[in-house]
């Protein structure tokens, strides 16, 4: 449908989105904010056509696709917010002491963009974490440029929103330059794009594969640079003595909508349930199998994923002391027409403690409604799966304060492995707000100090500088002494608002 | 003097500091403080004996390592304060709004930190880059345990130091395995303690070849870490026309004490001037000149950095179209004692801006008290000398308010390749202050998003965890409700100290 960007068409885009940036940073925040609020009406004024297009290449159902369209425009809106707001600068004052020995020097600080930033869009996202997605966002607040890789699945809604966003630019007077839309089904594209010099930062949401390759070739240039990939998470739950005795049923229907929810195809879809055997966990599995037997498959993203997760199910379940607990009684619609996605059915599976400690691939995220259920014999033995897990998105806690008390290793534990932790809830749905952290340490994500949603991702894409006795006239308006813009600065040690 | 510690040592080290990393990630912001505190008092304790040692290890002269003491301690009770005051949490509350649809869930985040964190030390800085320096007090700081290896060339120093460390934790009561302090002259030793999967995170200043080798080891791991070196930058200076008319003689001797301050061996000693061809530059040059053959050599660092020293500066004479204008008059000694360290004859030379456009070699950094001049022959060869230039750790203009306004092109390069700019005066001499930015884009360091010296430096040891949903009785103190630390925080958007 659309022929690959040629390295030529890549070479003319990077030097454009090079001479924009020099352009763009010097914008204030007030014109970055109008334009992300102007990217936003235009998305919205797409209106039904970008959600018929985006139904058909993603077989996601029309209210879920309504539910993220709504998410991307507040994601933007919000986040032009903060952006005018300032406090992502971290704008730091601290005035001379000319007697001082030696004296003290005026310096001020404040973050600035780090240059044109390539994004790599999510097949499970085609709006929220794709073309106008949070990366983007976020990267027109720090006041970078954006080439977006549009995702060859949704490459139809990609064009779609990033003509909104070309649009929007021209309103809004932005620098030629300033936003890129690219296609490209093949590797070559993404390479030759993380490779070029005037590439500066580069946002991914997608498999553990395709992140840690670009990652790879970021780190492998003659000057590396940062990568955010958001990759791979299993979410683990943890099921707790004293909840468990409660609440078993009541868990295990929560956790049945929370598997299934969107065919599973969530970055914090629960992927691994850990309890300890006895008759609680035996009632959890129980209704918690009875409640999936009941869902029907849904059709996944695209065939590619469909295949992985067949797939990656499949081999899960081969593993020796892997028993399948439950599969949707519904069956899948797997004689779909050429093209088109095949059904993932809803599945979960069980092994012992021992088993998963010893099996390094039931920690593999299988991408789709699958969970697999982890039988410890004891809370020791919990701890030790807690201490063998990799880095993840979230982990979950279902517990009574007596067992967050009793079990405080094991918490401590499950802290150190996630960016977010949940109690007596499901990891699924990720809240956009400045104190959600959608991030973790690797593979979850390849950078732990950042994360991709809420306003405090715009420091992904800058860094700090500092002028010293510098000329008042010519500091930027966010380190006047005036301080006209209102922005919270540290002024000598202390926050503060004031001139 | 000292053996290279064994891979059966490293890995017995760095088991114990896994261990206390999980002990003391839960000690309160005030323990760290006074622990660090405690550092401070023990360094000053060593009295005469650490300012003798360490002066027979680097050959700086005694006030110059009393004032670095002097700073070390000012470092370690700075940032005990930083970390006690908790801005650096970064600590967000949104609450929950249980009415919305779907409801809002309780959602708060702060910095935890990241893990053992191995310090290399800095052969030019013995006390304030190196054991008790700016990388361990920052990573005590975020909660971090911390794994120091010596520099060969000062290990007598290292290990003094080393000690009071240790004595300062068993007198503060932490955890066995806060800090080791290991020796390791071969590359074998860091290469362990960099692959060995309990290291989270490594510090490292020194030079370029030596730090990009660690940050290739640490992105090739299994699970890839982060890595902050500070590593090579020539901090150009660009003296701009109408400045020089009024102040070419003021400015030259300005520079001749700071190309020559400390042997020039400072990561900001300033290695490049750019200027107009013309009569004001010859006149700078000529008392520049003039000033650099009156100061005497002074004995560099150690024996491997003075080799360097003089490979690396008659490797740049001898490329063709650059120009010797002035070497120290003094005869250095160099039938010095063996082992000891010769002495770094200062020397300025000059090339054309073309020369230098054309000649990669003339980039790289000399490490001492060497400095070529660039004569551009108009402002536009200039713009483009700062276009071309890699990243540094500061520039530099020495430039009247009307220079600044009629070039702002150039002042735009030259803000987009560093981390800190200064005006009208010198790089060398970094306040310790929280609006310091001691950092820069590759290759001055691995990571421009972050910097070394001042309270923020604290933040590249740690990462976001948010809780979401979480008992309140269960929260850390830091996001509790009633605020019982007094910290600023985030809540629902707005900066506050209340509860």
């Amino acid at each position: 449908m659309f022929n690959d960007t040629t390295a030529e068409e890549i070479e003319i885009v990077m030097q454009q989105a090079w001479k924009a940036f020099h352009a763009y940073r010097k914008y204030s925040l007030k014109q970055r904010a109008n334009f992300m609020r102007a990217i936003a009406k235009e998305m919205e004024a797409l209106g039904d056509v970008l959600i018929k297009i985006a139904g058909e290449e993603t077989n996601l159902p029309e209210a879920r696709l309504r539910n993220e369209r709504a998410r991307t425009i507040f994601q933007l809106t919000s986040y032009a917010d903060a952006c005018e707001k300032g406090d992502w600068l971290e704008a730091r004052i601290d005035t001379a002491i000319p007697d001082k020995a030696p004296p003290k020097p005026d310096i001020r600080k404040m973050l600035v963009p780090l240059g044109p930033v390539v994004v790599f869009g999510a097949a499970n996202f085609p709006f929220a974490y794709s073309t106008a997605g949070g990366d983007t966002a976020t990267a027109f607040a720090a006041g970078c440029p954006v080439i977006v890789k549009a995702h060859p699945a949704h490459a139809g809604t990609s064009e779609l929103v990033g003509k909104a966003i070309l649009k929007a630019a021209v309103d809004c007077e932005m620098p030629e330059g300033i936003f890129a839309h690219l296609h490209g089904a093949s590797y070559d594209v993404g390479k030759a794009l993380i490779e070029h010099p005037f590439t500066k930062v580069v946002g991914f949401t997608g498999s553990l594969t395709g992140g840690k390759q670009l990652f790879d070739w970021a780190n492998q240039r003659k000057v590396p640079i940062p990568v955010f990939a958001e990759m791979s998470s299993i979410n683990p739950v943890f099921l707790l003595p004293e909840k468990m005795k409660t609440s078993a049923a009541e868990t295990a229907r929560m956790y049945a909508g929370s598997i299934t929810l969107g065919a599973g195809q969530f970055c914090t879809n629960p992927g691994l349930i850990i309890g300890l055997e006895g008759p609680d966990l035996s009632a959890f599995m129980e209704v918690l199998g009875k409640e999936i037997k009941k869902i029907a498959p849904a059709t996944m993203l695209h065939p590619g994923i469909f295949k992985n997760y067949r797939k990656k199910k499949d081999e899960a379940l081969r593993q020796p002391g892997v028993d399948t607990v439950a599969v949707s009684e519904t069956k899948p619609s797997l004689n779909l027409p050429a093209g088109q996605a095949g059904q993932g059915s809803p599945t979960i599976a069980t092994a012992t403690g021992q088993t998963f400690l010893q099996n390094p691939l039931l920690h593999q995220e299988v991408f789709g409604p699958y969970s697999l259920i982890i039988r410890c014999k004891d809370m020791k033995e919990m701890l030790q799966v807690a201490n063998n897990l990799e880095g993840q998105l979230t982990a979950t806690l279902m517990a009574s304060e007596n067992d967050i008390r009793i079990h405080d290793k094991l918490v401590e534990a499950v802290k150190n492995i996630c960016g977010r932790i949940i109690l007596n809830s499901v990891p699924t749905g990720v809240e956009v707000c400045l104190s959600m952290q959608h991030g973790g340490p690797f593979p979850a994500t390849t950078d732990s100090r950042f994360g991709s949603v809420g306003a405090d991702a715009i420091k992904r894409f800058a860094r700090p500088i500092a002028f010293q006795n510098w000329s008042h006239e010519f500091l930027p308006d966010e380190l006047k002494n005036e301080n006209p813009l209102g922005i919270w600065r540290t002024v000598n040690g202390e926050l503060s608002r004031e001139s």
